[in-house]
């Protein structure tokens, strides 16, 4: 937020922070409409009553108004399992938790707000900040998890953490990424169930 | 083969069984080099100078074609899995096998016979017979490793056989299926091994 290089004279107008938010605010609820990858960004300045231009003036690219959205919702989902796992009291508790709550997250994203799981999808496959930023965080609960279930001795501390680590992360996968959730939606459930009881057995002393 | 049910009175020409195998031969090639999804029979019939007319006294649609193309490449891979777990020496070293033989098979159909492999993705995409043979095979194996592993005294046999043997199957989906294999392949080799890895201490006794 630089606003002394902002060349903009008239200065009672609202902040550029202000503009980016509102332009991300509209973005949100026409990319959810209208989809994502077969709109322009003339179609989304149209919609909103800004011209082109001004848009470009805030944002690169579609893509770069995409990832913001992206940021947004996957972000929403972070908080959600942060919260769900918050409070467990050990660490085979924790991991099921954050699973389910992965995977209902993830759900609801593709049943509810579909045209918004479009661009978490594109932000999957292209591999945008977003995704990589969703992909870390998922990581980091599972070595926290782990390191928390190493210290109070319920997991087996044989394996190397990161093996384990990045081992359980590729189980989760198909249920965490959109490009692969979208297949696995069937009895996602009772397969994350199954998995994580597989998940644990590997883990135990 | 219902040979007497064939109103064909030119009693001297190739058997049925002969032109289906033709066709399918012909098709494979013609498939491979063109693509599935945007080809037609009527294309199809062109190019191998048949008239459409004929195919379809042989095979209903294009995708009963599709269905004996796929199934006879899935059969191949499924010998050839057979073929590399078949001296292993105990149930863990058949499940590693089986595990690495069947990535390297579907990497092979993805990076070698690209056009092939689309009809593969669609054959499971819609759940034709041909994937579900698949399928049903891969759980097979899992079945048989884990009862030879238990019998052994190799594997657990606290957990229900039923679920371990699904819970490994859904380890090994993301890279037996081909609409999931295709987002995996990014160092499928060592994600397959970690994988197995884990899979085998959840298996410990």
């Amino acid at each position: 937020m630089t606003k002394a290089s902002s060349p903009a004279p008239q200065a009672r107008g609202p902040s550029d922070h202000e503009v980016r938010h509102q332009i991300v605010e509209a973005a949100t609820e026409y990319f959810g409409l209208y989809g994502f990858d077969k709109t322009t960004v003339s179609d989304l300045a149209k919609a909103i009553g800004f011209s082109k231009a001004y848009i470009y003036k805030f944002f690169d690219s579609k893509q770069a108004i995409g990832e913001v959205i992206c940021g947004n919702r996957l972000s929403q989902i972070m908080v959600a399992v942060d919260e769900a796992v918050a409070d467990a009291r050990s660490a085979p508790e924790r991991l099921r938790r954050m699973f389910r709550a992965l995977v209902e997250a993830g759900s609801q994203l593709f049943f509810q707000d579909s045209k918004l799981y479009d661009i978490a999808r594109t932000s999957a496959s292209e591999s945008w900040p977003s995704a990589r930023a969703y992909e870390a965080h998922v990581k980091d609960l599972i070595v926290q998890v782990l390191r928390e279930g190493r210290e109070a001795g319920d997991f087996e501390r044989k394996t190397p953490l990161d093996e384990t680590a990045n081992a359980i992360y590729l189980v989760m996968r198909p249920y965490t990424n959109p490009l692969l959730l979208q297949h696995n939606l069937e009895n996602a459930a009772e397969a994350t169930l199954q998995l994580t009881n597989l998940i644990l057995r590997s883990l135990a002393p």
